[in-house]
């Protein structure tokens, strides 16, 4: 059975380092179709829309879709998308590796971060010359959801330490925002009591200032939308940054995944981007597909690249995009 | 002239380091009537409610007053007396001294947080059995007050850098709140521009990452509410957690000052609380009360003490509460 596959590069490094993804997916013995859309800055300019209709439709109809990065446009390329494959979770690793220099090597966390409401919920107004509002939702649907989710992602060993009796963490404000973050923290709780999985808390600003003093003693972490957008790329400034950081936007159906990185227009266009967080997205996406072999081949190839192989200039190295990919696949 | 200041302990630890604070203040030549009033959990155990009316009134008519810790009640106690004291901006320095153990020695910012509104608006609203939602308020008046405070600020050498020239950074998600956030951002970059002072600007998400890697890169930051709660407890990791890290809530004619950290209830009552951030708030009191030298001799006097004299537990020491504050006292 042929996986149908949208690729949408997007603007900058995206590129260049989901062509680097596809190559490490081609390498592999799993049947993909791959499409090509168009999204971001230059399509806007070419066409006035950052993200067609055409695109939108693509991926909501695929198995799943790949996407690099956006530049200005990003939000408006982002959030649609992940609404068009019906996300409802975003997970999103953070692991530093061996012999990649990190502030805090032992992190090893996985974020699952609440993928439709909160402040995303996209209702703001203008209601006076000095006022504005946005309305900021949350559901006990949606939160159970999430929640069913981080039950089954620890039940099945998926957590950093493979152990379903680690349980998770939620993360949240809900002494300040006691109705909306409260009702989350309640759901989430309730779910995991209901199922038997083991479930602390933490307030999100204590967690802030608890991750760099202390990552190891954090797993698997639920959060609202933008508290999974902070603290997730919090984790990144601890592991090195967001050039090793890939992510899943899971739906019902259908799934979209993306390095955490944006466009980088500093080196873009240079063949010297790192491709590890697309590549890894990559691995993420066989792994959604039912293709954990493979999967794990991927990481494991990344990892041993990281580790002793070439490396791109913002780990310290001076390798291209193209001998870095190369690496990984004569390691599959 | 005598200044009245209102003292709250408030539980836990804030029963061991506000008296140290006061100890401090007593040491020094300035001419203070301290009102001792209640509020916290032990307050509403013993009348009802964790803030009294008659607690709340004091503070609101007192020249300052300094604050310890709540515990289960503390959003019940601080968001009101923020209100007490008219406070606008939430003033939080996070520095790391030298001989202090921390993941980023080079860490010296001050994030202004608007302290009035945003998710602290207090507007929650059940909907229906499912949903839930929080009506997140950004007014062009507030922001551009804490602009306006944040240019003198700047102005006036306060920022760590203590050259007017650095500026500041805003941190926001205009990208997702574009109205909310849009509106907040577009205003102080409005007047930091009308006052001719450097301001740049920062996505929150990415502030988070950029922070551990290179805290250097930054001075005074201006957030929004809970951006700024969120953050600045991220550089509290930063410079070796919260026992350190004072605060100020200034209003117009009054403010309030509280250490960063919590009731710490693990160790409240052993007299070994690190009375550090309490006396660090205490000199920010006296600079607020226009004591400016005498601030500065208490700085200078915990720095002394940080850097060569007896430590609490959390700092690896083995010094009480009390022989750490006769220290600082000594070195006033
Ligand atoms: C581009 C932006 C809308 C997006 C978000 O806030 O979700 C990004 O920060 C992310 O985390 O993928
Ligand atoms: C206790 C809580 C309401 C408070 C806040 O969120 O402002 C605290 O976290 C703080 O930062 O002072």
């Amino acid at each position: 059975m042929s996986h149908e596959v949208v690729v949408i590069e997007g603007d900058g490094i995206g590129r260049e380092v989901i062509p680097a993804a596809v190559e490490v997916l081609e390498a592999l013995p799993v049947d993909f179709e791959f499409v090509e859309a168009d999204a971001g800055d230059a399509t806007e300019e070419a066409t006035g829309e950052a993200l067609p209709a055409e695109t939108y439709d693509l991926a909501a109809d695929a198995d799943a879709t790949l996407f690099g990065a956006a530049g200005e446009t990003a939000a408006d390329v982002i959030l649609p998308l992940r609404d068009a494959v019906d996300s409802f979770v975003n997970v999103r690793p953070a692991k530093a590796y061996p012999g990649v220099d990190a502030l805090r090597p032992e992190t090893d966390v996985v974020f699952l971060r609440e993928n439709t409401e909160g402040v995303y919920s996209g209702h703001e107004d203008r209601l006076s010359e000095d006022l504005s509002t946005l309305t900021r939702v949350v559901t006990s649907s949606a939160s159970r959801e999430l929640a069913e989710f981080a039950c089954e992602f620890v039940e099945d060993g998926r957590g950093p330490a493979g152990d379903p009796d680690e349980g998770f963490t939620v993360a949240h404000k809900a002494n300040v925002m006691r109705e909306t973050d409260g009702r989350f923290r309640e759901e989430v709780l309730a779910v995991a009591e209901e199922r038997g999985v083991d479930a602390d808390e933490e307030l999100m600003d204590a967690f802030a200032t608890k991750l760099p003093l202390d990552p190891g003693q954090y797993g698997v972490i639920v959060c609202p939308n933008l508290a999974g957008d902070v603290l997730s790329d919090l984790a990144a400034g601890l592991v090195g940054g967001l050039g090793l950081l890939p992510s899943a936007n899971v739906g019902h159906d259908n799934a979209l995944f993306e390095p955490v990185h944006g466009t980088a227009p500093d080196i873009a266009g240079e063949g010297i981007a790192n491709p590890t967080a697309a590549v890894l997205s990559a691995a993420m996406l066989l792994e959604y597909l039912g293709h954990v072999d493979e999967g794990r081949r991927v990481r494991d190839a990344v990892e041993g690249v990281l580790s002793d192989g070439p490396r791109t200039g913002d780990l310290g190295g001076d390798a291209t995009t193209e001998a870095v990919t190369a690496a990984i696949v004569d390691r599959l």
